[in-house]
């Protein structure tokens, strides 16, 4: 059995790209305000973008917002994700960005939804509940999850920057740090990694200092203020992976994708490259 | 406008009951695996104990699971308690147990979803991305929300319970008393609570005392190994309200809801008179 990460890394070869392209179906940005809409969007990013995707990111929320057809969508969506894949000859990940975090028999049927219903093969989760809580997203070594460590928003650092003091450490540090140690530890299936927001980049290449080998990705670039290069350059690993930059309004308001994600796609490259002789 | 705890006291001096009916149609616990049958489960409750609930609070994972036709029996679930209300003449909160928490643009969407979609009264967030993860929950105060403060699972303590130390307070404290803090900084409308489960009083206690005056919605009594009189004594607030205890398992695997349902309002209320009489 491969484990997700080891997917992840063979699709990012395949395509040679670190994007991970958003499919946020935000009303505002739909023609109308209804689930055919919605598919419509996410089918003109999928077929436009598939290329160069090292993965899709569906944002649950916007979905949800749209009732019992809204779901439905979502699993049409995933699939066709997979349709594409098929056509490529390259699988390509989807990661259901939906922020779970409830108690181990609660989190047991977000899986379930997650994976087996949706089709999805990785989620976004919150660390706050504790270990119990990511266990059950875990099991499976083929499916993977992403860790709420530092977000993009402007409020992050409410709860995610206080200063936490533990016991066998001498010097207090930050809660995100925290959380990247424990995930860390819990990462025992190579199939765990962190979000890290590109909207602060010493954050960012704090983080992967303290991680050096877990996969982070990185939502913010673009309009919520992050800038790409300097988050690439932040947040790449040594073997120049290990970075998943998620981009969604930059595409889908372009007017061409393809043409959006192959030059985002180029960009990304050129700041690992330049990363990567920085390191040799 | 009355706010969404005003709203809440009146139901419970109407039933006089501080007890919070849970709706978790855990597939295990139905006759078969399909959204019909989990439709029936909760109507049984709704039926059953409806006279006795202050609020009902059905968990979106296990309607998640059964897919798109699951999100429609949510629907129904929560239309069906505000047509007890109407025939009882007292309205009755329904509390999505959904513990979101997203960056604002997408906080709104499930906002929305919660309780334009759906119906609901309130919802359950984590505090983990910070204040304008939570505020758009907050903008209508008819509607309400929960926030995580420290929850009732065995490794809630990994994140939760961690020492931190802040800015203008002297010595360091847990991070869920940090959390109360800032939730009651943050409930200007009369809006927003706290989640503390009961498999801990002393902290529940600790939290109490805290913030003397927010409510508490308290999950873990019974199969999670919390002791019902004790979270009373350790949670209620000083005028013997503030606090909803929160059963689910005990009420659907009894085979009389209404009278299992009359017999905890009883116990809540025997060691609510209590804790009164021990305050007076």
């Amino acid at each position: 059995m491969e484990s997700f990460f080891s997917f992840l890394e063979r699709r990012v070869d395949d395509c040679s790209s670190l994007l991970c392209v958003g499919l946020d179906p935000h009303l505002p940005e739909l023609p109308e305000p209804t689930p055919r809409a919605a598919l419509g969007f996410c089918m003109r990013l999928i077929d436009g973008t598939a290329a160069y995707a090292a993965a899709f990111k569906p944002n649950a929320a916007f979905f949800e917002l749209l009732g019992p057809e809204g779901w439905d969508v979502l699993r049409q969506v995933i699939e066709a994700v997979h349709a594409q894949s098929t056509r490529l000859g390259s699988r390509i990940p989807v990661i259901l960005d939906a922020k779970r975090g409830d108690i181990a028999s609660t989190a047991q049927a977000y899986a379930a939804s997650a994976f087996e219903k949706l089709g999805a093969d990785a989620v976004t989760l919150s660390p706050f509940l504790g270990s119990d809580s990511i266990e059950p997203f875990l099991q499976n070594q083929e499916k993977g999850a992403f860790l709420l460590c530092r977000t993009s928003n402007p409020s992050a650092g409410d709860i995610q920057d206080v200063k936490v003091q533990l016991p066998g450490y001498e010097n207090a540090m930050p809660l995100h740090e925290w959380v990247a140690r424990l995930a860390a530890q819990w990462n025992s299936r190579n199939n765990l990694g962190l979000v890290v927001g590109a909207t602060h980049t010493p954050t960012l290449a704090a983080v992967r200092a303290t991680v050096p080998d877990m996969w982070i990705l990185c939502p913010g670039v673009g309009p919520q203020g992050g800038d790409l290069e300097a988050a690439v350059a932040a947040g790449l690993r040594a073997d120049g992976r290990g970075l998943l930059v998620n981009v969604s309004r930059a595409l889908s308001r372009s007017d061409d994708p393809r043409k959006a994600a192959a030059a985002l796609r180029d960009r990304v490259s050129e700041s690992q490259s330049r990363g990567r002789r920085h390191t040799a």
